[in-house]
């Protein structure tokens, strides 16, 4: 499955350790949603939700966004439309390079490890199926390149972020991700707060063939398109959907 | 200018800081060069040696690898056909995203002192041509996913690089490079040292759109030869150049 970017200007984040509403059909109105969170989550959590999620959604390109290769299975990787997998460049290295470089050692090296045990386990059919396995993943993998901007949020203490970027520094960090690493998205994550227009607008102007999402605080639709107008491809919408129906919907256009 | 990785299998890296040979047909034969070092490199030098370099081969691929931007000046990016710009994977923070994020916030922000006082000074022209400054450098930048395998070396003090990796370590670089990070070049550097082909190998089977080379301490063909057929698109020779042209003519397949 391809994004038609153009389409997507909503995104609702969905956190597999957290219980879903009964009706999905909550998520009528929203673009494409992205399953993953941190605390508490696990393979069997995520693919849970990821399948009532399709089941009920079937035309809805859905990610899984993993913290760590522990949320990942063959499954997950099957029921998912891409594995989006941040790159946070104001965290320590171990978010920005280790934890990427470890995750393909063992992709490259113990592909049944990351995958469970259902790869066959003789003769030339490892090696061969590793190497499909492997080439599996890796088409299904974005990378976004993130900015976390909230000190207080789980979300920078699990990256290593120990200071947030100036609108200048977004903006270096945009023209790096579009000029440099390559990544297809950028991600201004305020996680809990709402951070305004600002960085999306600092961002935006580097920005042609990047895609650029904003997610923290959301909760209006005013503030949905102070954001939109600002630059941003698509708000991404999390809390409120867990806490409170009726505020999430008012965060759709 | 767009580079056909498949006719060069030779590249020949010139310090700057050193003394360039009179005649400089002892090129003929290389496929690419590249011009940089760390000790004593300036925007002067830099520029000085690109410019002979292309006076003496014309037709020969020629990039700068910059150190830091107090290598690049609106001339060297003019002089050479691509900027190559390492990215460390086993160096410290710093070297595989800080000074590319503060390189490019620079490059954003402040474009006429990366690019020298030749901007035009007055009202919308500055913003003008600052975006196609910045434009044209992002286009010519070559990002290189960098293994530094030799602790002893140079490359690795400047790097902060504290260990190298393990070949499968090597192998799982090249598959972040190849799936994730998107960087069109993954370079193996041994500098000063031949680390022979385990590497080069390990990289090899998880590239098929990425150019990998390989540099240390060749010294003849039979190196270059046993490099290549482990799989490096191509070898690259630095220090006999400036010290031996004879050994260096015996890297030449």
């Amino acid at each position: 499955m391809s994004i038609d970017w153009g389409d997507v200007s909503h995104v609702t984040k969905v956190d597999p350790a957290e219980n879903l509403p009964e009706d999905l059909s909550i998520l009528d109105g929203t673009d494409l949603v992205i399953v993953g969170g941190s605390d508490g989550v696990t393979r069997e959590n995520s693919l849970n939700a990821l399948e009532r999620i399709r089941a009920h959604h079937p035309d809805v390109p859905l990610f899984q966004e993993p913290y760590s290769s522990s949320h990942v299975s063959e499954e997950t990787i099957d029921a998912a439309d891409y594995l989006s997998v941040p790159a946070v460049y104001n965290g320590d290295r171990e978010n920005f390079v280790a934890k990427h470089v470890n995750f393909f050692t063992e992709v490259g090296s113990k592909p049944e490890e990351i995958l469970g045990s259902g790869l066959p386990l003789v003769g030339d059919l490892i090696a061969s199926r590793g190497r499909d396995a492997i080439e599996a993943i890796s088409e299904k993998i974005l990378a976004e390149g993130y900015v976390v901007q909230n000190l207080d949020s789980k979300a920078a203490a699990v990256s290593g972020v120990e200071s947030t970027f100036t609108a200048e520094q977004v903006a270096g960090a945009a023209l790096a991700t579009e000029s440099f690493y390559g990544f297809p998205i950028f991600y201004v994550e305020y996680s809990g707060t709402y951070g305004g227009p600002e960085d999306v607008a600092a961002a935006a102007k580097y920005l042609d063939d990047t895609v650029l999402l904003y997610g923290g605080g959301i909760e209006s639709r005013e503030q949905t398109e102070e954001i939109l107008d600002a630059g941003a491809d698509a708000v991404v919408v999390g809390d409120c959907f867990h806490e409170d129906p009726e505020r999430y919907r008012r965060t759709l256009c």
